[in-house]
């Protein structure tokens, strides 16, 4: 078998709703998977689920996956029993922030591990149709062994993703100005209950779909996105400030209707 | 021929970008399209175009169509010189707002003519590929002759679109909470310059042509969706205070997280 169809033993630490998809296709390849999370996920039906962490930790693992909320990852790292782990592995995670994690797993991980960090961007409903030709971001952070970083690396390649090298700094300042900002315009039509008219235009539709798909997300993963992305801030003021303009813009366009209308 | 696909005069008053993609369907159906605008249009290779307005509106029409910018429709309509007319027609509008043309033309319409008021739901983009289950939201204002009304209905009943009969007052109050709002975010989004990343996600991806589409339309048509909706100065409101609901909901999120680290 060739290096990047090797088969890998994969742990999995945080088996929410984004880690059980990823296992599914991660299963399908032949991959071994192993899980643990804070709740019990231990009825699933294609991963050995551990509920005791010492132990899952000492198992024999290629990758630690990491898979927990952004909130949460700096207690859930910091609880785990690296002193457990029976060689060095490679540790990676898949938060949709990435600076965050990456100065926290340097921090972390035992010096003979190594690190990547990495975000697919997309998820159980734009990734259900298989990954062709989605982004997957990754930073290799701290890689000894290439051909191991590499195997975990072409589970995304072997679906067809665009495999982007990319440093989290620049990962978070793009992502602020998308994903961030289409997570915030989802929550806000969702406030803003907007629903579908029988008079839907198409553009409207594409609304209605990002508001459903945003806020099928848990409000963890959006204020993660706004928590620990310094530079999301910016990005919610900007928006700010462009609705008050486009609103000066209309009402000055407004006032000068009537001025005209009164002259005449 | 059928009462349905009887052949058609339409004068169409403002023939702007709007006008010109209607008279292309119309024109293929066999209808006979003749212009007046205000700029000179004389040019087109597809409809009879005049500059004088005594002139057009003095020839055999069955439907004057007004299809000028919210915003001057007023103006425009004022100066029409209806003693020119030959016979009582049917005059029918394709603004995106309803309730404002509706009183207008029952205003200076006269009487012996009759009225029906339309709203396309598409527009040169989204319709670029057929209007095929499109809405077509109509009311018929003031209708005598009931053939002639079928007949122009027809043209869009016979291209698929999915007929809505609706108050203008109700298309008013639903456009305003769907295409006013998507026009708005639309705008937002170019005010904020949101681009392409390479890191864009599915939901991303819909905004970006949300933008697109939106910003496509002239700016007078945007104006005149808040201008001459009396339901958009709300949605507006709520549009802010969403926003501001989401901020407050993230900055408090945050500062809990903060709290709970402090403790620890
Ligand atoms: N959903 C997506 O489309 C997507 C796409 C790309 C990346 N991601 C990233 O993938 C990660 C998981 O996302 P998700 O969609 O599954 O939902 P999420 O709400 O972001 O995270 C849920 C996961 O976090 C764990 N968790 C939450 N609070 C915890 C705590 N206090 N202590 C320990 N564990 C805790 C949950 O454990 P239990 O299940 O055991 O309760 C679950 O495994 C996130 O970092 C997210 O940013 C998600
Ligand atoms: N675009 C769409 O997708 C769409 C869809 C449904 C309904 N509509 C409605 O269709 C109408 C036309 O829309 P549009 O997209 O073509 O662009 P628009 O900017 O809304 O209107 C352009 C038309 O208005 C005329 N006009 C503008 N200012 C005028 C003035 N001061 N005096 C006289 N005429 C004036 C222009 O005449 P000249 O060309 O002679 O300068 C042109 O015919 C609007 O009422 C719009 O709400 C548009």
């Amino acid at each position: 078998m060739g290096t990047s169809t090797r088969t890998l033993n994969i742990g999995i630490i945080g088996f929410g709703p984004f880690a059980q998809f990823l296992a599914k296709t991660m299963t399908k390849q032949g991959h071994f998977i192993r899980a643990t999370s804070r709740s019990d996920h231990s009825g699933h039906p294609a991963v050995h689920f551990y509920r005791n962490m010492e132990e899952f930790i000492g198992l024999e693992h290629d990758v630690i996956l990491i898979c927990t909320s952004i909130v949460s990852i700096s207690d859930v790292v910091k609880s785990i029993p690296f002193h457990c782990l029976k060689k060095p592995v490679l540790f990676a995670d898949v938060l949709s922030v990435k600076e965050h994690p990456r100065q926290l797993l340097l921090q972390e991980v035992p010096e003979d591990s190594d690190l990547v960090c990495t975000h697919p961007m997309f998820g159980p409903e734009s990734g259900k149709d298989g990954w062709k030709n989605l982004p997957f971001m990754y930073e290799r952070v701290r890689v000894r062994n290439e051909t191991l970083c590499s195997s975990f690396l072409a589970i995304f390649e072997h679906e067809g993703c665009k495999m982007l090298e990319m440093s989290c700094e620049e990962h978070d300042r793009l992502a602020s100005q998308s994903q961030f900002l289409t997570h915030t315009i989802g929550r806000i039509l969702s406030e803003m209950e907007v629903t579908h008219t029988p008079i839907d235009t198409k553009g409207f539709e594409k609304l209605v779909q990002v508001k459903e798909s945003t806020t099928r997300d848990s409000f963890d993963l959006y204020s993660g996105l706004f928590i620990h992305n310094r530079f999301a801030k910016q990005q919610l003021k900007n928006l700010e400030s462009a609705l008050q303009r486009v609103k000066v813009t209309l009402e000055t366009t407004m006032d000068k209707q009537d001025g005209h209308k009164c002259e005449n």
